[in-house]
């Protein structure tokens, strides 16, 4: 492409509209524009991006044995009130009527339509496993849009719905796509973790979401340095951290005049936080449905996960103490609390970590006061239940047995889904077995935000001069950058051949023949993110070389044909 | 694609709710699904005909030097009220409502979205001129959708939209679309006319539409057999014939006891019909505006054109006159009507035909008479009104002034407007001129309905086995057949070796490996259209030759691997 002949409008400002950087830069690079809330103009900048991605899923949905049709983006009401979804999917689904008062939605997603599709089109097993996948325009109706096209209502998503005769089947495509989908960020040059989660609204038994790291990413993961595992943060278990070792203190009544928190008074006593409890007084039920005050205990340095908590017996539908129940149970107020003597007999709930201390801080139950070199078994009873209630933390072991947790965000992108029969079941799509017999196929789905890896991939690869494109998903891999002040025909010709060498060599070529100054054309190529640029100048010519820079280096090379070449190869 | 691999499903039975051969072919072809009125899943062999397609559309735009974005398919009322189109569109503009009650249609066409982001991209004559183009789905709310996705209320269509600093720069743009969209349909493989059209209610001065030649298409248009030129029947102008003969005959009066039409007084005669003229009675305005009655002629067997009519002075609203405004001009009843010798002075307009006439046979004015050998200047005076007031018939002289018309049907599937500056104008879009002037911008606007191509091709292009696909458009150019009942390994790595060469060959190449009986495997290929077939073996690979049946021939021949080769290579 000549950029001459191409429609390219950069901004310098920063957009004030704009809260998140992919945003910020989809705008300044022009590759987007505003139509209304949720709905962007796809510029020939940004939809040449957009198309990489498509491309790039596609050819490997197709390499895993997918077969593409296309489905409408309008679907009728009757296949949404088949499954309940047309009153339970809620405000997200966008109703439409047409002139004659039929009622339609703009699919948000397409279970019913594949689902209707597949009871017509598939009637015996022969015809399974089959894969169905398609890259068409969905809608959400979001309450507040935003951050761009991270959070359109009009978005691009590929999804792919798989039947089966049997649950192994199932398995083994949704295993299938989860390493497709594997291979797809990463040919896209992306740093992506594949994650462990809850199966949510949508139904079904297993479910893992594909996150592209990112520090802005809306969601939390737990990942092994070393294996595949990862998970949302909330979800990750916290492994026992080993055995308990032997008391090396007394118990010892310290004064903590001010001091409620376990961080203060770690600080004020000039010890770890991790050799620090804390008391977390609740209201649970007991095993005849009564009220039940319970104190859950978490190291210092960890939060309570109330996800894992709720799942302890008799804490489904806990709910903080009132410092009157606290005072009941402990006699103290707040800020104090301990294990150790309570007011009354009490039920107690400790994180596994809790349970391995030794030599540890706890409050007094006495205002001012708190208790060191506190042990199990010494000072209190080894506790019965010991559980895992908290959030894990980099540096935990990880779940899997290999290696160490960290703790990264990351941005939703992908997501896979052994549905089971929920929708083949409510829309009686059966099929034939090998007896004859008429049996609810198994269904897997798996989608993937193709608009919203665009804006996903900018948030993870940016600078401050703008995007930094994996070269799968650059707009151009390489921008040619013509600089000829005195309109030099030689000049101009030198740069067209390159232009036209590294196009027949494979690489998709950009060429900046729009006669702008260095500075301005150097600052468009790396705010369009371009992975590779060469200069061709008069300077150069006479020196026989080009300047070469990728866009992730701080400086540029002087290099010949050849070894130019060979460097643009070695992308 | 090995179709054991695909998604096939055939029918042998033709559906009763499809009307035009087209649909019924798509159906029994398994191309489509219909979701609901107007509403259809492309299966994945359809979705392969609808992106070959894509595909050269896309190829030839960029070619053409049109720069591709894509806008969303939801569009704010705002914009369209600002045109004024929200109203006028009319019925088939699907509104919607969002959940905050805002208002947005579903796309119909993008002259208000588009030029909305013009002007915001495009500050001067230096961007100019653009010719933005997107494929995009579209959404017309049909009263009746019918005929498949000839006329689907959910379409993908190909629409581009070009700025220009002035008239002359559209007009070579108009041109250069004009010359693209001849391209398209010719690598399509279709037989097209470019027809001269009424810019009608898109506004606007140059039009021409693209009708892909079917008997089946609902428009019917006249082209030269030697031009380029092509009009809708209707528009098309009827030259004058020339020059009128001398007379011949004496005028007289002959019995027509029942013979109130051209036809039956012809056959009554014993002439043809061409000597003889209609007399149509109307009812127009006079130069003061009170009503004139208006004796129009054609030809026997010419019909009258009722737009040319109404483009006469004086006729612009007229009607048919009454029984009781004819006996009062013309004394006479309905079937014997004439020029000659009218009751009262009337107002006589002839067509050029007519005035072109002698010796021919017209009512008498009198029940059951007509007058033969009637000649002007003789019999009757001179007409003074002569005008082009009929519908141009097959064997006409081109009005290009060079060759024979023909008649043919036609389904529009593209339509090139030069716009002007309505939108520009309306929605206060305007540039700096490179006198820093602000201008209005001129616009033309370019259509391809994508799906309806597929259609329309099967019109052109079927016969009694099914779909006779060009080759540009097949779902794949050749099958190979895999005859193999004794599952020899040897026949089925032959297949295998033929199939991997021709894909090598930079064929789409189909193994047909699903084990099927020959006729059933042929009627399926037969059916869905595929141009090429290669039939392997046993018997042939003991003779060293494959069977080769084009889908257009009556008879397969024995071809060795080069003769098979050189064959494909000639398509």
């Amino acid at each position: 492409m000549r950029l001459s002949q191409f429609h390219l409008r950069t901004e310098k400002e920063t957009p004030a509209d704009a809260e998140v950087v992919s945003h910020q830069l989809m705008l300044r690079a022009g590759m987007l524009r505003k139509l209304a809330a949720g709905l962007y103009t796809w510029s020939p900048l940004g939809l040449r991006v957009l198309r990489k991605v498509e491309t790039v899923v596609r050819e490997e949905m197709n390499r895993a044995g997918a077969v593409e049709l296309l489905m409408p983006t309008i679907q009728p009401r009757e296949l949404w009130e088949e499954t309940g979804r047309w009153q339970k999917f809620g405000g997200q689904l966008l109703k439409i009527k047409d002139r004659k008062e039929a009622e339609y939605c703009y699919g948000p997603t397409a279970e019913e339509v594949v689902t209707d599709f597949a009871r017509q089109e598939i009637s015996s097993y022969k015809q399974l496993p089959v894969n169905f996948y398609n890259i068409q325009w969905k809608f959400r109706d979001e309450i507040r849009p935003r951050f761009g096209v991270m959070r359109a209502r009009e978005f691009l998503m590929k999804d792919a719905y798989s039947f089966h005769i049997d649950d192994a089947s199932l398995d083994a495509e949704y295993r299938n796509m989860y390493d497709t989908y594997a291979r797809i960020f990463t040919r896209l040059g992306l740093k992506f973790r594949a994650v462990f989660a809850d199966t949510g609204a949508i139904g079904g038994s297993a479910s893992h979401e594909f996150h592209v790291i990112a520090d802005s990413g809306e969601d939390a993961i737990a990942y092994s340095d070393t294996s595949e595992y990862a998970a949302n943060v909330e979800l990750a278990e916290a492994v026992s951290p080993g055995e308990r070792a032997d008391a090396t203190e007394t118990m010892r009544k310290v004064d903590t005049p001010t001091q409620k928190t376990c961080e203060d008074v770690a600080a004020l006593l000039g010890i770890a936080l991790t050799r620090t409890v804390k008391s977390v007084a609740l209201m649970g039920t007991d095993a005849e449905g009564q009220p039940q005050f319970v104190l859950a205990l978490v190291r210092g340095d960890h939060m309570v996960n109330e996800i894992k908590l709720s799942k302890v017996p008799g804490l489904a539908d806990y709910r903080m103490a009132t410092e009157a129940e606290i005072l009941e149970h402990l006699g103290s107020e707040p800020g104090f609390l301990g294990p150790v003597k309570p007011a009354k007999a009490i039920r107690i709930v400790a994180d596994r970590s809790v349970a391995a201390m030794h030599d540890f801080v706890v409050g007094a139950n006495e205002a001012g006061f708190h208790l060191a070199g506190v042990n199990w078994g010494r000072d209190l009873p080894v506790p019965d239940e010991i559980a895992d209630i908290r959030n894990v933390v980099a540096g935990d072991p990880s779940p899997c047995g290999n290696g160490t947790l960290g703790i990264a965000r990351g941005i939703e992108v992908g997501h896979v889904f052994a549905l089971g029969r929920k929708y083949s079941e409510a829309m009686k799509c059966t099929v034939l077995d090998a007896n004859g017999k008429a049996v609810t196929p198994a269904m897997g789905c798996y989608g993937i935000g193709v608009s919203r890896i665009v804006a996903a991939a900018i948030e993870q690869n940016h600078d401050d001069n703008g995007i930094v494109w994996p070269d799968a998903m650059a707009p151009w891999q390489v921008a040619v950058c013509l600089i000829n002040p005195k309109n030099d025909a030689n000049v101009a010709a030198a740069a067209q051949a390159l232009y036209d060498d590294l196009n027949a060599a494979g690489l998709d070529a950009l060429l900046d023949d729009r006669g702008l100054r260095p500075g301005a054309m150097f600052a468009d190529i790396e705010l369009i993110g371009i992975p590779h640029r060469v200069v061709v100048s008069e300077r150069g010519l006479a020196a026989g070389t080009f300047e070469y820079r990728a866009r992730v280096a701080s400086e540029a090379e002087q290099l010949d044909r050849a070894a130019l070449f060979e460097r643009l190869s070695r992308r």
